[in-house]
């Protein structure tokens, strides 16, 4: 079992200079050894709370939450990882503000920013938007604090954009690292992320595009597997290949359920929508134009329905590795005979891996902190000495 | 006066193991020595406060809120409550959230309990439905708990349910132990639970069925009294006959709210709507039958207009002991001339006792409180004792 | 530069006894020694910030925030101010609460102040209502405090009424002391607070009211500018014209934007509705009269728009002193070009501003951080003395 001087030991042989007062967008604008330390810390912290050791950084301090789309898991998660480090969040309440009395996004910002020391947004439902609207908030911050408005710089984390699920992504890769034993264990395992059928329209792509845009970094045999027409982003395919080209893995896209389960070590079939699609409801959201967003559900459905034999059922997993691959989900899954007629899993499927699924979602508060605290300190593994010689309880002895 | 030491003698002279690790669902599923454990915390945690000695446990935490169902004084109690430990309060809106797509109970607990110490819910509006899905939750992360998915085990303190109230109606048992002077004054003291007109339907039975099932423990003369047709759940009347019979006292049911009021020490004169109309409006939700719903509710309006009679006057309070009973309410009350034209008590009644029902009300927080560290802590009165030992102002001095 | 101590030094030659335990309405119940209180302890704040050390005072303890507007900015600026010294935020939302269902605004008020320490309320709405409700409340917990209920007397905070907006005017004022290096630097300025075109109506009358309120107690030339039919409320104007007697400035009226701008060191164009509509706007909402209130806003956007030309445009910024007065508003405004067609501002003299706005805007969270302090602690000096003796980071080093 580890001890925190491992954890110490395995951050300072690690360089991460350049997270100190940076932002976290996209896992591949980070080094291996960026990722590498936002892995090791979000497992010390949680060594940490584990064993009652307070590790509460911030006297005083926001962490603003913006959510631009509905969210359970993400929304606690951040709170979780904020209250972890001492810091209060503050919603951006978008309903109860005065946005809508023409601040610019460059105000809105400065002005909810006076004692923030991050900022997490989610902005995930238009393509070519999210993103974009968290580097106008960064690079909004950033100039205040230049200017001398702001007395620190707040740091962004993605909660999920249209791109990339970083949090959602990282908090999965950790756990198939510790499922697994360890990142040199991964070489040449093969890892399937798979389309799966959905009666629900219009899920956002930025879990499969987060997934090959990370785990292809491992090198391990990815395969992206999707029915014609859903397709992701292209420059995305490409950051996957080039990836797996540098770590010795590959990147093979497929259009068959099967021949990406077969044999396959790790499984995450989900739903999403085709980008195309996605771009065109941008468009017509836009325009203002709801009936065209409607029959373009409909259209999407009907799509969708085509490809009901897309699912992740015992049998298909009876063809994977020993038929018993890991098997993930981002949550919540549509769970065929649970939560829906016709899903993307068997019920007895989802089941069997319950506890395994819960775990993966347990490492999210934790990535979430240690991306915090990478943003907010330049030496985390000091940081971490000295909370180790303050002892402080968590919970009171 | 009491001092620390007085609680602390008291806590270390009965037995509630049990406690530690446990929800808390009703009264009557606690012992005797429980319940008397969460009146001399509750009261220590006042004594610190008013003394300036900071009672923070947790250096950080969260502290879930799961309201289904409108409220203020609860909602700010569990917030004050958790504030006063050091945990931070965390609100699952249903609205905000991923529910609606098909996310299990199970799940949904897991998915915000992963830094959550203690989670609280109001679920009060259907029949059969509240306390069960307490359980649901609690059972959840239960086994969250113990499949190493939680690193804690969350402990629910129910903020109102279909069957009992036990937040308000502790408070409110304090609140007549301070006013009489002490547990033993209350033998043979006569309570009157009655029912009493409001313009308003479907008012929980949780109060008066909370109220039967706590306060027939202390050897009083407990009257409950309705109109025929507003009966309240047969098990927790069952439940009160038993405690009146253990302890000494009396359980009485009567459909004369003179009968009741007759010689009264307390009188806790309050609306709820009829067991079986509240048990109907269930079964009209869950077919989806609004329109079903609000013929239910213009028949209970009309059957309430029936008993407008059924009102605390000052003519009645003059029958009660000496004229001087201790009037109770959970609050808000319907307040004849004031709130309303026809209400549950006159004015000048309500007037004449705003202290003590202020003063009621100010328990809860302290009882929701004391309920949660007897959860988190095995040994509460030497926390207590090291807390006073560590002497931390709450106030900066 | 200052040190803590010249804050310190400063602090302690002043005489502000009436601010503890006591509530902030208005400016001008502050004596010049309080609002100098004021300013000096958010000057002092603000340099412990920047210093890393730590203001945070209370271990525990709710600041409650009670918002009958929308809002961004003192939404944020309450909590951020509230974060710093250690009180958590609990809103109070009128949706969620049971206040529909005939509560008093004496007993919610208690309700909520268990373990409050300090109570925001945003209530600027209707005319002869908001600050009328501030001190119903402010007397419900006085009263609450007194009887015994509440252990602490929480102290309010006006976060914006119907007649002034205090930590809007005094962060303003705070800004244009450190833009002038000080008061003495300000006698004989000319400031011009004057109206200006805004394509939305109903804007309140507190932030102008406010200024000539505050900004006349400076020896300042002040000059109240506005098309004829916007007069504001006739009290505050003699509240302004008695202040600038006292202190050897000037207050005037004029109906011509260009005689205001004309040489002046200060300009604050800003739109707001005539007071007269604002009253007839609140008996049509008291009435329940919203046909009437939409006839009442075509009137009044029809009445502005035959001011459009009162707009703070470069030509009329190069007629102030220099052609470099300093520009204010409060946020947001309506800007020309972007935010709108026709505003309150050319987008260009906004921008040139930018910086200085952001900054004026940053003063909020410390005034009311010190508004907060000076009621909770009888002597915030020696509190600040403390605090850099005690030397705990807020920010983990």
């Amino acid at each position: 079992m580890k001890t925190l001087q491992d954890h110490i030991d395995k951050l300072n042989k690690l360089n991460f200079k350049e997270m100190y007062e940076n932002d976290f967008f996209l896992t591949w604008e980070k080094t291996d050894d960026e990722l590498e330390a936002v892995f090791t810390l979000a497992d010390a912290l949680r060594f940490m709370r584990q064993n009652n050791i307070s590790t509460k950084v911030f006297e005083s301090g926001l962490g603003i939450s913006l959510f631009r789309d509905n969210s359970t898991r993400t929304r606690f998660s951040f709170a979780s990882a904020c209250n972890l480090l001492g810091l209060e969040v503050q919603d951006l309440d978008e309903g109860k503000s005065q946005i809508a009395h023409g601040e610019t996004v460059r105000e809105t910002a400065n002005m909810i920013s006076f004692m923030a020391d991050v900022i997490g947004i989610r902005d995930d439902m238009y393509i070519g938007k999210g993103n974009a609207y968290m580097h106008q908030v960064s690079d909004s911050v950033k100039e205040g604090y230049e200017d001398g408005i702001l007395e620190q710089r707040p740091t962004l984390v993605n909660l999920q954009c249209d791109i990339d699920h970083p949090t959602q992504c990282m908090a999965d890769m950790l756990h198939i690292i510790h499922e697994f034993g360890g990142v040199e264990n991964l070489k040449s395992k093969k890892l399937a992320m798979t389309w799966a059928y959905s009666p629900s329209y219009g899920k956002p792509l930025s879990v499969p595009q987060g997934v090959i845009g990370l785990m292809t970094r491992f090198g391990m045999e990815v395969v992206l597997a999707h029915p014609e027409g859903y397709e992701v982003m292209p420059e995305v395919e490409e950051v996957a290949k080039k990836n797996a080209e540098k770590t010795g893995g590959s990147f093979k896209r497929t259009n068959s359920m099967e021949e990406a389960f077969k044999d396959a070590d790790i499984v995450y079939p989900k739903s999403w929508a085709p980008f195309a699609a996605m771009e065109e409801r941008t468009d017509l959201y836009g325009k203002g134009d709801f009936a065209g967003i409607d029959k373009l559900e409909k259209e999407l459905l009907a799509q969708n329905a085509q490809h009901k034999d897309w699912a992740c059922t015992e049998d298909l997993m009876k063809t994977t590795k020993d038929g018993k691959a890991l098997y993930l989900h981002c949550l919540p899954a549509d769970i065929t005979g649970l939560s829906c007629e016709s899903g993307e899993v068997d019920a007895s499927v989802f089941d069997r891996y319950r506890t395994p699924l819960y775990k993966e979602a347990s490492f999210k508060p934790y990535i979430i902190a240690a991306m915090i605290m990478l943003s907010k300190f330049d030496d985390p593994a000091k940081v971490l000495k000295k909370l180790e010689e303050r002892d402080q309880p968590r919970k009171f002895k």
